[in-house]
């Protein structure tokens, strides 16, 4: 793009846009134009593809103001997350068109997008613990440029981000992090640091107390000693007055709050932040959803991540009139659960919202804990509840749990606590790509022992897999695939013993027995019907331990097909597959599975489609 | 014990201890004499059969007092990490004898040991997340009891603590902290709050302030201007002069810092905790190693664990002449490789000592990162170095690797970057038992895309994966078994091309396989030699990915052996059954592993026996 000298306030062809060069020369009035430009761009793509908006939307100027003060060719700039990084897209000469979609951008930084992407996430917190490595080798090659770790106050309180805190303050190692506090980073922050935060950006007192001080020290009335005592103390104000936070403590220097969307603030905050000698972080306070109604008034997050809606009523584009997700069954069977069950207590890390829990009777609130984005913490809480007699239900995203691994171990399995983990987005998950897919727990859960791993195909499955996890099994995993079912009319109480599989059909020639799972295998059973084929179909709701007594049965049969298409080769396939090889199974088996491999954005029809794992697929094969 | 009212100082029989009841008609003098006969009896007990001594003796009086102030057959205690437990057991009733040995009392806290241990650890920092769980459960029960976190200043830096910290401080469920502050909890603690203790501890400046600002309030001449200008900041100096710290900066209510080993002092400070109508630290400062010299001025943490010793040398009693760790092995190859790749980078979570790597020249210091107690942040840490053209080696032991699972998998793996994992104590452990069995990791870790796992069998195969991993295969894991080998002459160059695996001997009539890996292959291959056993020994130094090329030669055997005695079914059983059973094996298979099992504590023969493990029970099976 040219570069354009202009006096009057001009609009910038956000499509025309090459690299942030042209920043500088715009003038503030120019600046805001543009903020209020993409954000007119992210809601239009957002609206159409569905995507991150209410993050997305308070960090525009705060995004502009970075890359006008630093050339993040050569800098580094690392989005914790990254799904705040549309404006960073957009000023780094990248089109949002077919966002998130399978030949699209995507949701998240990018390094094989743009050189202007020097790092990738997509979990929480691990921009300070990134950014520290980035300065060690900037350090060790005695190189010259900045690091800029950009943080929300839900993803700061995470363990892992005060680990990098913890570290990077005590180091040499300079690193400017930029604290984006909106203050309800997903829904609510919870925990002491966010509601320090809130103190700090909001404390009349603290300006208060800092103008009274100036106006008794200008009466001119103090006496030398208090004078003397006033510069004894002085630095004892400057650490805790003016810097009162627990970054201080820590041995950042801190400069803020400062108003998140102003971008001559921001840039000033910049130039100190720049010219201080140690790690600094700049607290900049920003109205989340900024800039559209209905996501500046949203108070449940609805509006962090969202499906194409229509911009005018802000209603959903996609109905799916008659069908519901299996969160929100599960949500539904969950209030069931807590009602009958008096010492059941619901564990969210902050996807209250997102796994479709925000629907809760109020009467249930005391047996509901919002920790925040720490799911370790979430984990070894619930084995002490379930040691005191509570039975914990942990609803957490498959792709998330993995930050607990340790904990459900040594925590929840070793002492075989007795806990229901609600493993929602398990399978593919479409879109978010890489970082978000929920297909790795069945194997890293079966790595553990003492744990039961479950699906259903049904609704009423879902009921009894969920009942039956209340029996003293230890900790229990339900998983959820990020798919929707046809609205249950009512859930029929099934009885299933732990640990056993379902017969749908039988082959009588006792040739062809295919072992499947979830939704997938209630596709299955029409298919192979309307093809004539003649076979065993297993439901196998547990995943793991495996129904050895039925898998006796199969020993003779001549062909089996394991079939999981939520799973890389996981728990089912490896427990089946050893058994018969351990027993002198001698016929065929064929496995389907996802292969272990980090899987890229696309619908989940497409991924399932490319790995030939769609129901329609395995039938080809089977005629 | 009969309750003993005394008038001169007496010894009391540690033996004939039931309960701590008795604690409470001691007088201060005698339970010092208390104190120092148990210090006695850590010492013995720890010369006699190895054990955690350092940590032990620092938290002597702190036990005491602390088991005099609760009730914690009602009230709760949760010893963080757990080792530091010594005094509790044997004021609880129980006897250190055997410490640690098949049927010995745990050297951590175990709940089916006593009603005063309510729950159990043996990895860091879940204390506060526990005792928020046990706190919640007590005010949803409407009950009354006190809940006390026992926590190290090297544990309380992890992410997990500081998530439970952070949810703890923000919520109504009352727990005492109890901060163990000695400064160097394994070695010396690293980060900022670390030093932020340091200075609070030791802050002359914050104690010679306290005493000018009481001076000059004393002398009267204060205005009443300024009278209302202090009585305003009243608040602020209670918040940030007399509790300058972290803690308070959260939410908690702060006590300290108090001298660790003054019993009377602890009694008090734990009376204020009590009547504190929120949770609250009480930080002690201690001495590490109290009442044993060579503990007390070791600064590299040798006292830390320690195996059988005598007393007054201090030298340990086994010396096992001729041969080495395979920590120390590896740790001479770490030198030559840092000084080989100058991009190499070592990055060690709080375990120098522990894997051996103190020995390292001082002139590498600047290539060595030590972050404490934080898994999580080293593995981020080491992507972002990576992507920077740095090498990490990330020295880990296995059972702690767990806790950076996600992260190896998101940040690492993902980005498949290059990284060489020393994977410290793989395998069974020994003494430590459950919490710290290294069996998991090749199961773990095979949930993960791109990543490789090796295990040596000898020396020279150990530099030649050492050297391997430094050829862009992303992020490469040596498993280190915690055994002995025959210290090598030299480290010859051996030529193992990535992935392959190695045919020790040749059946010639191609009737039995056995695969086996690391040192236990070396063990059987003289002894199916000496047993006139006609077999293919294959060493498979690649648990994954596994070499089908050689597999593909094994089809037309009749048996194959599958023998990984460092692992559950894990990578290297499960990948070749896969293997053998997806194309077409019509062989027997006989596969020998660890169970899927949290591993009881002995010998490390004792459980390999007991799991039909040793070489020689598999020897007896082949006959």
């Amino acid at each position: 793009m040219s570069k354009s000298k202009v006096n009057k306030v001009k609009h910038i062809e956000l499509g025309r846009i090459e690299n942030p060069l042209f920043l500088k020369d715009l003038s503030y009035k120019e600046l805001d134009v543009l903020a209020s430009d993409i954000r007119g761009e992210i809601l239009r793509v957002t609206s159409t593809y569905g995507g991150h908006l209410s993050s997305n939307l308070g960090a525009v100027e705060l995004t502009i103001a970075l890359n006008r003060s630093f050339d993040f060719s050569k800098d580094k700039l690392i989005f914790d997350v990254g799904h705040q990084c549309y404006t960073h897209k957009i000023l780094t000469g990248r089109s949002l068109e077919h966002l998130r979609t399978k030949d699209g951008p995507s949701g998240f930084q990018k390094r094989s997008e743009s050189i202007y992407d020097c790092y990738e996430a997509g979990h929480s917190s691990t921009s300070i613990s990134a950014a520290n490595g980035f300065a060690i080798a900037r350090d060790l090659n005695h190189e010259n440029y900045d690091i800029v770790a950009f943080i929300g106050d839900a993803s700061i309180v995470s363990g892992l981000a005060f680990e990098g805190m913890n570290n990077l303050a005590h180091s040499n190692h300079k690193v400017i992090i930029v604290l984006n506090d909106n203050g309800m980073s997903i829904s609510k922050p919870v925990g002491a640091l966010a509601s320090r935060f809130a103190k700090i950006s909001t404390s009349a007192g603290y300006n208060r107390f800092k103008s009274s001080m100036k106006r008794t020290l200008q009466k001119g009335k103090v006496r030398n000693g208090i004078y003397n005592f006033f510069a004894g103390i002085k630095n004892w104000f400057k650490r805790h007055l003016t810097e009162p936070t627990i970054f201080t403590d820590l041995g950042f220097a801190y400069i803020g709050p400062i108003d998140g969307h102003n971008i001559k603030a921001i840039e000033k905050a910049i130039k100190r932040a720049k010219n201080t000698n140690k790690s600094v972080v700049i607290h900049a306070c920003t109205l989340k959803g900024k800039g559209y109604k209905y996501a500046e008034n949203d108070e449940t997050g609805y509006w962090h991540g969202v499906s194409a809606f229509d911009l005018e009523s802000g209603a959903p584009k996609n109905k799916h009139e008659g069908e519901v997700s299996w969160s929100h069954l599960y949500s539904d069977i969950c209030e069931e659960e807590l009602r009958n069950h008096e010492k059941a207590i619901l564990i969210s890390p902050a996807t209250i919202k997102g796994a479709g829990l925000d629907s809760l009777s109020d009467d249930l609130k005391e047996r509901i804990i919002d920790v925040g984005i720490a799911e370790e913490h979430a984990a070894t809480l619930a084995s002490a509840l379930s040691l005191s007699g509570y039975h914990p239900i942990i609803s957490i995203y498959s792709t998330f749990l993995q930050r607990a691994y340790d904990e459900v171990s040594h925590d929840l399995a070793r002492m075989n606590c007795n806990a229901t983990f609600l493993v929602d987005r398990s399978g593919l998950v479409g879109a978010d790509g890489e970082t978000h897919q929920g297909i790795y727990d069945e194997a890293y859960l079966s790595s553990i022992p003492n744990v039961t791993i479950t699906i259903a195909s049904n609704a009423d499955e879902a009921k009894a897999l969920f009942d039956e996890s209340f029996n003293n099994h230890g900790p229990f995993f339900i998983r959820l695939p990020r798919t929707l079912l046809k609205k249950p009319e009512a859930i029929n109480k099934v009885n299933i013993p732990y640990g056993t599989w379902l017969k749908l059909s039988e082959d009588s020639s006792k040739q062809l027995a295919i072992i499947s799972c979830g939704p997938s295998v209630r596709e299955l059973l029409p298919l192979i019907k309307e093809n004539g084929i003649d076979a065993t179909l297993i439901n196998a709701l547990y995943l793991n331990p495996i129904d050895e007594k039925m898998l006796c049965e199969l020993l003779e049969y001549s062909k089996i097909v394991i079939y999981d298409p939520y799973s890389t080769r996981g728990s089912l396939v490896n427990l089946t597959s050893a058994y018969l090889l351990e027993n002198g199974f001698k016929g065929a088996v064929k496995a389907y599975f996802i292969p272990n491999e980090f899987v890229k954005q696309a619908s989940i029809n497409e991924q399932l489609e490319k790995y030939h794992l769609l129901p329609k697929q395995i039938i080809e094969d089977l005629k």
